[in-house]
This record gives structure tokens, sequence and C-alpha cells, in this order.
């Protein structure tokens, strides 16, 4: 575990702790004798550096992506930090705490699971039961769900976001389906409750979030699919319609063909389910957006994917809160 | 009030009602002959007519569009029900009722505009209140809001619609507002009950419902805005940053520019009530197809304006219901 | 096996052989005496027809869909060829040739079927050839891979049509395989026999071609992922990276998300697969419309899919012809 | 009113006059010194410079976004002009003339807006006249229209691009409903003038150009409506036919929805507004461009937003000039 | 010249004229003996007609397509208008003044044709007089535009169609070039000129506006570019960079490659051809649309193309003028 | 010929030969003194420079853009190349060897010449052998067709790329027409031979690839048809309706509006020659992509045109190889 992180850092400070070399280049002074820009990371941001001293001995010792411990001082060089390095020693993954260098949900990833289970424990149909233990009594699938990101960007994009997610849809889910009469609630929970399965292998994110080579040849709706054919596999008599409308809602949560869903919703639950997704991601995406802008300004910067500036005003600030 | 419905009629029954007269076409017997090809219609549907007897008295008497009292018998031909007319003597608008000619809300209008009320009681910032006083305590305003529909075709397409149609959202709007933190729920509740006003004058629907002269040429939210404007002039020191917040919730609740919104939402409650819209229309457009279809049939036909079929599956019917 | 088809008939002849009743519906004549218009069809075209006698008996005994037994003679009734019938009598299915009631391809199912496994007997990869091997040697596959349609409509819109796609395709891809460095011949050839063979669950295609609930609810793409799994889990050490490759060719294999692949084609393979598949497609699509219009005329009538009229010049008449 | 500009100033060169402060950071020299980059603009153009002397009294006595006295020596710093700041003083804004800030039409604004009183002067339409005179007799309307830019960037965006817009535009108008029959004039004068109106309040150009609140909530069509409206409201007996018309083509002067109008145009002079609009900013768009890029060069660079590059061919240069 | 026009004819006239037989389909009476019914059409439109006797040889002499001299009396048939057709005989096609099947241009072609001399005379630029007289001093060019349409549907659509639109537009082109300073006039009103020439051989005209094989495969511009570099070479020393920018008027005046210009307008000259070409396609599209709906309505109907209804208000009509 | 190119150049090297001045910028040192930041570049790459001595001197004496014989010695500067210029004189453009300074295709462009005579030579129809000997005895266009690209970015960009692109498509080509039965193989070949003609004059390609003036303003289809059109002057008794095939197949062969045709493909030679045309641009593209990335690396970089990361895997190199 980490006691320094990068956004902590001020000009005059003493550098002491482990970092991710994430950029490190091999320079030359104009008397000739090489020195080594670097860049170091950890989940709180990044911060440049430069070793004048020792040069030849850190740079063959260690590469880029490596975990490293820094010791050195810290200046100011041309309007930023700089971290002159003394010691920059490499050090294996496995001493390190992935939490230090993954940005990661700010709710506790524990009690959301636990009113996640108590949510899904409301679903009274036999088969539906039954198919949800059959995920949640699989250890390794638990583990991933409760650790793997909804998103490399845009929206829940840190450990424990599929989770958060999902718990926060669920209960929207669980709301609407009160709302409109003729809605199949057991159906719509447990739909919500896999739309997104196939995000746990998706994405790789032991130390940094990224596609999965499965992610990026299959996306997470064809592995989704998978995963739910291997624990209907292990459930007898699961009514056949009701297989069709669960996959369904896999395949069409996307909304439409343009954004991946081979096939639009054709049942309420699945059109629900759309729009459930659409509210959740969109709410998240931009109150991350704007809780990472300057608080002081009354417009944030312009938002390139969603193409549109988002207004603040004059209200009091935006607190994420999920009941 | 009609006594006679033209969904109820068989062969061998005896017609004997007043219906619009929405087509009539004057033609040739081989022996050289007139007779009159009419079409009947009425809130619940149309049916073909003939008359044989008195063209020329009758065909002079009465113009298409008009209504009329209708006496004869109900035979087939070719596989259709004609109505062999004896009498056809026009009526006058004013002793009509509307609601025999227009499709209308199974729901009570009344009981709706009450909890509707009850529903927006709730608001207790001052300055909206004022606002939605100004509305409701306005009789023409109520008068038209109670009656309009939301949609010429697609959803709530019928009188009471807009009524139904921002009920059920008031009540989503409210259920989203608790469940996300940082929502202005007041905000949000007075856009939504605002953001359709524009189509009371969008619309004519005294006898059929079809697009205003204003509609057609200004769009219900141009016309909102100008409703809107006129209610905010009468209340004083109304805040500058909330007019603006209120206004653009009616200018960008179609969500994007392709869908005539001038401006997409650029606020959380903006980006919301866009959502809640589309679920509502979206959630009452398939039902209410669903409800037309063939009830034996697993899928549904071709729905041309969300361009799928839509699956039934072998669930109990769908009862709309609104809590 | 009928041996009077549709198109083969010619007012005055006698009609006497089996139909679908594709439509029914009961009208009277002016005396009020009830008549039956019907419209029969097989696989070569529809045909209207009439009941003047022994109205109520017919129409009690057989409905609409049903096989049935017709006997009558032929005229002209305003333009169109006219059916009065004497007999008709209900058939049950199982005395039915399938083939006398579905378009079917012009080539031989067991030629095609054999010239396809030649082709696939020089892949020398052993755990593709073992892939394959699992999909031939299961007789329910084949049964229904040498029988399913390629499409509803458009291209291969007929019995045998998946085969005769799949055939023509692995031929070409053969041929490009060889034309360009660098490419797995062995993948490509695989990933090219696989591509489609969710199409013999997607579509149901007994006595109409239609689509399947499945086919309408998860798409070709996905259906074909799973069959493709299932037989995966019976061979061991497939290697994973292969999985991974083909899966993809199948997912991407229409090239874009508009067209409803989740993800585009990232690999060499997969980017010929598309485009193999295009042609194939195409080229039999035009084809199939060029030959089934009017031979005498420069040009085609309007193709509203494909967006245009083709030339036919005056080249010698298309003959379709696979190598 | 300064007496020194950007765009003048060479190498060698004392600086002595007000310039805005754009940007200001502090930093460190390598001896742990302190020193300030800066960047001032004006009208012409930025420049940058640097302070090495009372580096903390100049910083702290002055903030980005300020205007101040600046005093020093210009120098080339790798390739680019600096100034070396010995003394930065703020001036408070109200001794600003905002012209020397802002990009401003190179025509005589009085000149314009005189011709463009002429024009209006031909419409004798009492109604109209009466409306335009509403808009003229107010003194603050009057001062904004001369002033308003027309757009932030692309075309007459630039201190009086709007009135040098609308008189362009106006001039055209005439022209094109003097060539084909059956257009109202009048009416097409007046939806021409009012067309923009709402760019008043769309965009704040005091001392930059840029979009107001008002602006990016609302859009300037909806903010004109509204400005349309109070004007109206001040005039008796004004046709609800010809108020339709106008604001109709306020709403529609975009084209398309796409482009922002909720409706398109639906009249002969909401169609002609559209393309006179079209022609005279595309125009003023091109030249603009091509007056700012290398005149000895046969083609322009590549302009993003109309996505090609312009070809100048061997023709005189292109002088703007409106008659 | 025929003498009665199908728009004229009523019931209880005689028919007695040359028409073109553009349907003819046998039919049989109950009774089996043969009857034709037949669709007449000359350039006012279509009628119904029916021949009872002789069906035989007046079915064998003429072919549908041909003209026919057609004696008969005119009835009421279900309410359509039915020719009771006596008499039916081939008329070769040398023998028919084409101006009766053809819509044409209300305007004298003659009189248009001096106008355009006349505007085209004003050009003094050497090389493009040498070019514009290469053309007009071509007879057999000179015919064919002076007949040709300018569209199949939507605009101009008639004989005298292409010299009407490229009238309208020259005299357009000389007051825009005019507006703005900087424009190329000479260049601006020759690219005018020949900017559809290729119109000419993209339709055939003789009887019935449809494409020609040429214009259906290579399009008018592709055409156009053709007959603009055959005159080209009869000039000798024509400046290079202006058969550049002349060809580039061509190729580019549809504006994008969506509406089937391979490059977008680059020039000045370009961009201005592209909007006057719009202006005057669309002005004389909604303008023949309203002409040919009910002048009683307040709307015209939807009018596919454009994608909207027409709004008439309270206007004086709508009377084509060019001056 | 060069015998240093950059790609080469390591530092501590000497640089002793001709290089393009691609780039010159005039700086000054804090101790006011000049010097000269310049980049130099040949076809394998681009390396800064710098001149501290004799400023004045090599600063006038040549112009960016020049060819230029340089001196000097080769450092680090900030972790790039940099070379320290004692000598940079200018060189005339006629003592260059333009392949020093273009890309090149790897292959031998007289082999792959003869190899497309010798797939021509099998065309037998007597006027298509006309029509390309008419191009192949024209030795301008000879030479041009052997260098031209085929692109300036996307695929086949170096000289020789078009020859390469269009070898390789008549072998596709030739292929494809002997799998399907009812092409016209001899005009498909030819259609493949000229479908890219008119891109020897849509590039400049003498020291770098860029559009020529013709290129933007006219584009390569239509500066093919010209070409073709003055080769088809020069036969007589072409059949016509074979010019318009191959005409069409040139004005088609980007298959759609959106891409640059005219018109769509209207035969099934046009629809082959549009697909051949796709596989062998892309499949080209994507692999000289994965070529130009390293090759240690599963996946390649995102490819901005094709919007995707391409996929390795782990088979063999791919090794372009043309039969």
């Amino acid at each position: 575990m980490k006691n320094q992180f990068i956004m902590d850092i001020r000009a005059g400070d003493r550098v002491d702790d482990i970092f991710v070399l994430s950029e490190k280049i091999l320079s030359q002074k104009r008397d000739g004798d090489n020195f080594l820009n670097v860049t170091l990371s950890d989940r709180t941001g990044t911060i440049k550096g430069v070793v004048w001293d020792n040069v030849e001995q850190i740079a063959t010792g260690i590469t880029s992506g490596n975990f490293a411990y820094v010791s050195g001082s810290v200046g100011d060089y041309k309007g930023d930090l700089q971290v002159v390095i003394k010691i920059m020693d490499p050090i294996p993954s496995d001493r390190i705490d992935p939490c230090d260098f993954l940005p990661k949900t700010p709710r506790d990833i524990e009690g959301m699971f636990e009113r996640l289970l108590k949510r899904v424990n409301s679903i009274d149909t036999d088969y539906l039961k039954a198919l949800i233990d059959a995920f949640f009594k699989d250890n390794e699938f638990v583990t991933k769900f409760k650790t793997a990101p909804a998103a490399k960007k845009m929206h829940h994009a840190y450990v424990g976001g599929l989770l958060e997610h999902t718990l926060s849809m669920l209960s929207l889910a669980d709301k609407i389906a009160g709302h409109y009469g003729g809605i199949n609630r057991d159906l719509l929970l447990t739909g919500t409750l896999l739309h997104d399965i196939g995000k746990i292998d998706e994405f790789e994110y032991q130390f940094k979030i990224d596609y999965s080579d499965e992610g990026r040849l299959l996306n997470h709706i064809v592995i989704g699919i998978k995963m739910l054919d291997d624990k209907l596999s292990e459930i007898r008599h699961f009514p056949e319609d009701q297989i069709l409308m669960l996959k369904h809602m896999i395949v069409s949560h996307h909304g439409t063909r343009e954004f991946g869903s081979p096939e639009p919703p054709k049942t309420i639950e699945a059109v629900l389910l759309n729009y459930i997704d659409e509210i959740d991601s969109k709410v998240n995406a931009i109150r991350d957006f704007i809780a990472s802008e300057d608080p002081d300004e009354t417009w944030t910067s312009y938002h390139r994917l969603l193409g549109r500036h988002f207004y603040k005003g004059n209200k009091s600030a935006y607190v994420p809160r999920i009941r």
C-alpha cells in the first residue's frame, strides 16, 4: 500500500514510494553526457522526472511499464513539477496493490454487493432464482464481477464500476417495473443483473483498464451470451421461451445496430433495459465529467463524445448518491 | 351521445345514429342512373355505405366532413360490410358530443388531473409554485390541458393523452429524482409538467386530431416557450438562472437536433427529462400497438415507425396500469 | 409429389392437385347467398379461386394455412385467372412433400454437398479438421445445413440456398487465399464454411421461409457462435488464439455495426470473409432479379433494396454457373 | 485607443501600450528563482512575454483576463517573438476601447446602418412598417444590433458582422423577390431583417466574442422569437396569419432540423430566406478564409468545417464589396 | 395536332382523336366472351376504356405503347370516366405531334431563347465568347437544348424545361455576380449556361420523358463534360486554367458527393452556381406543386421528396413570372 | 543516386549527401546571434538539423522545398537526433533521382508491367484489343502508368502503386470471371485495367505525392473518362453499347455516390469491379499498416481512417506476395 500519491505532491517535497515508470527517454546534455527524462504515474495522476546521476545503471535496470521504488526531491521546471531522481529500483508486480494504480469506485464494494444480493433475493421465479444462484455461487465470477470496470472511458471507468452500475440500474428497474403494469418484474431484474456480465472478460484491469483480446474481437454482448449459456446448461427445465427473452435482453441492450446490438429490443422488458442502461451510464458520465472540472466555472469545457458543454448554474454541487 | 358504434355493427343490423360522412363519391350504374358510394366513421372505425334512392337530394344536402344522421340496413358486399342507406340528414356540429368521434384515454380525466395536482403540490420552491399556479388558475389553459392529445399518431394520440403522458412522467421523474443525488427535484418536476404544454395549440382536436397551422409552422417547442414567457411575465423576481434552466428543458426535451430540439440537453435535469419522455412515449406506443394486434399471435405485425416486430411470448396480456 | 404447378395453369384447364389455401374470405352475393373467395399457392406462385356451391361445408372443413386437395376448372375474371372450385378437402401436412411448396435451388444438393466436402477436406490443420468433423458427423446438423435457405428474401432465398452460398464462397475464398500472401488459408476456409451456420435455426422453412422466434430475437450471428461453442467443447486442446479468430470471423462477417456485426473485421481473414460474402450474395441477388424480369427489356425494373435499375445491354443471357 | 498593435510588433521594438493578459504561468529557474511566462493579446493577435524582475509584485497585482499596461523590449526566442517585460500594471476595463480588442467589420457601421434603413423604408405594408419601427425606435436594440457579431467563428465573426450580414442579405432578397413572381416582397424583406436578431443576446462581445448562457441554453432562434413577440405585443391588429408566417421564417431559417430549425421552411418566402442566408454566410466565410491565407499559393490550406481546399487560380484577388 | 384532350373529356362526350394506348388487358366476361380493358393517355392525363365488340381484331392490330385513333362514347363506371370504344386504329408515330403527348413549358420557347442569347452576348471574354458560339452555331445542339426537359420529375419536368431553368438561373447569376465583389462574372455566367447541357442526352423526350441508357449509366455531369471537351477541342489557345474552372463548375454543381458531384465546389463561382441551381429548381418544384393542388386549401398535401406540407396562407395565388 | 538515407543515420555519424530542405526557421540565441533550425527529408523519413555558423550566407542561398547538399555531424538533442550542419548548398532538381525522395513499390516495375501485358493479351475481343493497344502504344501514357501512385495516402501510396494495384486486380478479376457464369470476362478485364487511369494526372509525384490542380478540381473518374474518350476517338466502329458499359465501369467503380461515383454500378461487371477494387485497396492498406507497426505487439495502434485496431495474433508475419 502506497503512502504517497502524485496528486498530493508539491514543490519542495521529498519523494519516497512506488510508482509506475510509464515513460523513459534517454537524452544528451550539450556536453555530451546522458540523462533520463521519465514519467511516473499512479491512480491519481502523472508527474515528470529527471535522472542526472547513475544514468546508465538506472536506465538498464528498469523498463517502461515496470513498477519502481523512486527516491528524490521535487522542483519546478518551466511551470511543471519535476522530480529530480536519485534512486529508481524495479519492484516485482506481485508486491503491488493494484488499487494503488487503478482508479476505484468511491463507494464501498462489499456494501454495494450486499445491497445487490438483497435486491435480487426479492426475485421469486424459481428458475430465475436458480440461474442467479449459479452465478453467485461461482466464486471466480463473483470476484471478477465485484472488481470489473463498466468501461475503459466514458462512464463507471474504474474498479467496481460494473457492480456500481448494475446496482444502480437494478434499483431503477424495480421502480419502473412498479410504475407500468404488465411488466415481468423478475425477468426485467434478471436481465438487468446480467446484461453487462461479459464485461468481466471484455476488459483487463490488473494495473490499468484496457480491452482484452476477447473484448476487442468478440464484444461483451457475445461474451455475455456464452457465460449465460454455460450457466443455463447447469439448470434443468429452464423454459425455452424465457431463455430466448433473457438472451434477447443481452443481445439488444444497446438499443440499435449502430450502437452494437445485432437486434433492436423487441419486448417491453428489453426496451426498458435499454433506457435504464442509457440513463445510468449518461448520468454517471456527466456527473463525473462535471466533478472533474473547475468548480468555479458556470460551464464545463466541451465534452467531445457527448458533443456539448454542460451548464452548472448556481446550484449546490452534485453529490453522487445511490439509494 | 351516440348509442351505436361502428365496431359493434354486424351484417343484418339496422343502422340508426349519427356518423361523420368522411367520403362521398357520385357514380353511375350501367343503366346511367346515379348512385352514391360513401364512407361513414366514428371514433371506433369506418364502414362503407351505398345510396340507391333519392340520390340527388341526399347528395346535395350534405358534404363530406359533415355529421349526418343515417338510417339503413347492413349487408355484406365482396366480403366487407356495407350499409344500404335510406336516410342521410346533416346534423349541426354543436349538437355533437366530440367524444363520440374522437378516441379518448381509457382513464378517468378528472381523477388523473387530481393526482397531477397532488404531485405538483409537493413542489415547495416558492417561485415554481407561483408559476404552476399561474397555469392552473387559468381556466382556458386547464380545459385544453385536460383534453389535448399528446400526438397525432404514435403515442397517447387521443383526448386526454397529454394529461395521461404528463402524469405518468411526473411519477417517473419523482422516482428518478430520488434515486440520484444532486438532482433539483422541484426543477425536474416543473420542467416535466410544462415540457409539452405547447401541444394544446399544436393540435386541433375538436372532431379529429390534426396539426393546427401554428403547430405545423412553429412546433410545440416554440409555442410552449411563448406560453411559459406569458406566465413568467406575471411573476415578479423569478430568478433569471431558473428561467433559463426551465426554458432550456422545454427547448432540449427532444434530445437532439435531428428530433427537433434546437439545442441538446445541457443540464442533468434536462438530460433526465429527455429520457423520461422517451420511456413514457415508447412504452405507451408499444403497448397500444400490441393491444391493437391479434392476441393469438406470438408476434405483432411490423411496426413501420419503430422498424421491427414485437414479441409477446407466452406472457399474460399487457394490462396498462399507472400507479 | 404434385403433378400440376400454378405457373403452368392456363384458362380452360382443369385443376386436380394439392395446394396451400393461403387466404379464404366469406362473401355474400347480392341475393344474400354466401360464396368463398380463396387464394391457392404452391412453390411456383399463387392463383385466385371462387367457390359457389357447398360453401358452408367447404368453409368449415378447412382453414387458411392448411393444405387442400382442390378440384375445379380455370377461367378468366377481370384479366386474372380464376379457379371455379368444386371440391376442396384438407390434407394432413405429413402427406406433403415440402419441395412442392418451397422454392428450391436449381442445383443438385447432394452434388454440391460432395464438392463442399472435397473442398474442406483439403484443410490440413489438425484441430480445424477436428472441428469440421464435429459438424459433419452430426446428422441433424447436416440435414438442416443441406436444406436451409440463406435468406428470407434478397439472395439464395430457397431450400439449399445456404449450401449453395457457402460452396460458392469456399471456392472464391480458396482463390483469394492463393492470390495474396500471408493469408491463413485453412482459417479462412473454415471461417467461410461456418460463418452462416446460425441460419439453420434463424429460419423456419418447412412449408414457407420465415424467421423463427430465435432468429428474430437473437440473430444468426449469436446463434452460430453458440453452435460453434458446442462443437468446440468436444475438442481438446483447441488453441485459444484460433478460437478467438474463428469466432471473430462469425461476429464480424457483416462488416459494420450498421449491418449487424457487433465488431468490424480486425484480421485479414475476417476482412476477406466479409468481402467474399458481399460479392456472392450481391451477385446472386442481382442475377436472380435479372432472371425474374422481362428478358426483352434492356433494363430491369427498379430494385427497391439495391436502389437502382440494372442494365442488361445486348449481352447473351446470364446463365448462373458455379465451378 | 491603442497605438501599438501586436501584428505590427517586430524584434527590436519597444512595447508601450495596453494588452489583455490572456495567460500567466509562474515558473522557476534552475537556481530556484521565480519568473513569469505570459501571453498578451489584442484584436490583431497574440505575443509571448517573460518577466524576470519584480516577479512577485507583478504576479499578484494582476490576474489573467485583465487588461494591463505593458512596457518592455522585443526579442526572439526559439524562433518566436518574445517581450521581455519590465512593467505590467492593471487597467480598469472602463478605460478600454473594446474595438482595440475585438475584430471589427472593415466597413463603416453607420454607413451600413443608413443603407439598411433606406432599404427597409421601401417596405410599404403598414403593420410590417409598424413592426420595424418598434425595433428601430428601441435604442438599446439598435445599439446592440449595430455591434453584434453574426457568429463566434466561421462567418461575419466580428463587431458589426450581424449588421453587415443582414444588409447584404436584404439586398439579395430584394433582387430575388423581383426575379420570381408571386413572392411577398415585404414579408421576405421583413423576415430577412429579423431572422438573426436573437444573436444580439446569443453572444457576449464586450472584449471577446463568445456564447452567452442564454445563447448556449436557448439558441438565437428561440431568443429571436421572444424579441419578436415582445414587439408584436405593442402593435394592435397585426394580422394573425402574418405573425405566423414571420415567426415561421425565423423558426425555419436554418433549413433543416439537423442544422437547428425545429421545422423546415414551408412557405416560398421561408425557403428563399434559408438560401439567401446560406449564400451570404458561405460567401463571406470562404472569402475571409481565402483572404487570411498566403496570397502566393494557388490553393488555400484545408478548411476543416467546409471539408475542402479552395482554389484561387490566376484570378485577381477577391476584393469584398457590397452594393 | 389533337383537338381533344383528356382533361377536358366529360361523361356523355363523344371521343374522336389520337391517344397513346398505354395499357391493354384481355379479359373474359362470365359468359366466356373476351373484352378489352385499356388505358388511354395524352399530355393532359389518362382515361380508362373498354372494348366490347370486334375485340380480337382490335386486340391484334395494336400493341401497348402505340398511338391510336380512338372513337367511342364516354360514360361513368364506378365513379370513374370510361370510354366505350368502337374503333381503335394504330397511327404511325411520324404523323404525331410530340407536343400533344408531352408536357411543355407554359412560356414561349423562342422568346426565352432570344433572351438567353441576349444575356450571354453580354459576356465579353474572348475565349468564352468563342466557346458559347461553338455551342450555339451547332444546330443539333440548339434544337435539343430548346426542347430538353430539366428533369424526369420534381422540377422543370417538361419540354423546354432545361431552357427555362437555364435562363432563369442566368438572370439570377447576373444579379448575384453584381452583388458580391471579386466574382468573375463571365465565368459564372458561362458555367451557368453549360452546367446542365448533359441533360439533352441524359433524357429521352420524344413521346414521354425518361432516362436514356447513357443518362442512367453515365449521369448528365459526365455527359456534359464530354460535350464541353468536344467544343473546347475546336478552340485554340483556350487558357488551361479556365478550362479547369469551367469543368469544375459542371463537376461540382450538385454541391456534395451525396447528390452526385464527384467533388464539392472549390471556387467562389462554383459555390454560387450550386446555390443558384438549388434556388431555381426548388422554387420551380414548390410552385408547380402548389399550382397542382386544390386552390381552396390552406395547406398542400404532403410532398414526399421534400418531406413536408407547404403553407399557402391567405396570399394571392403564386403566378409564376420570370423577369 | 543517394548513398545515405535518413532511416540509417545514427548519433555519431557524419552526414554527407543530398536531402530536401523541408523546413527552415531563423531563430536567435540569448546573446542575440542568429541560428537556423531546419528539417531535412528523403524517402525514408525526416531528421532535425541546426546551423550555428555562416547562418546568413546559408539562410539566403536556399529556400524550403529545395534540394540541398548537406555536410555535418549527428548528435542527440532532447532525445532526438540532430545534425549540426556545416555546409548546405542548393542542388538543381534535374540532378536529382526522384526515387531517392519518393516511396516506391518494393516490387519490380518492369516485371509487373510484363505480367500485366501478358494478362491483357489474353483478351480476344477485337475492339477491346484495339483500345488496349491505343493505350499501350502511347509511350507517354505508359511511362506515367508505370510510375503513378494509386493514392496520396491509405493504399499503394508510392511510385508504381497504380501498376501494382491494377495488376493485382486483373488477376483477381480473371479468377472471379471464371467463377461465375455469365460474366463478360473481356469487358471485366478491360474495365479493371482502365478504371484508375485518371490517377496518372490526378496526382503530382515528381518529388513528393500530392494532388494536382486537375485532380482536386475534376477527380480521377472524370479525368479517366476523358482519356478513354480520346483513345476511343481513334478506333472506328467501336460498338456503342460497349462504350457505355466501359465508361459506366469507370464512372461507378467507387460503388456509391458517398464515395464519389456519380452513379452506382448497374451491370454485373461494374458491381464486380467495385468489389475487386475494395478488396485490393483494403488488403494493401491493412497489410502496409501492419508492416509499419511494432512487430512485437499483438495489436496494431488505432487506424484512424478504418476506425479500428487490427489483430495479428500468433501467426507468422504477413509476407506480401502476388501470384
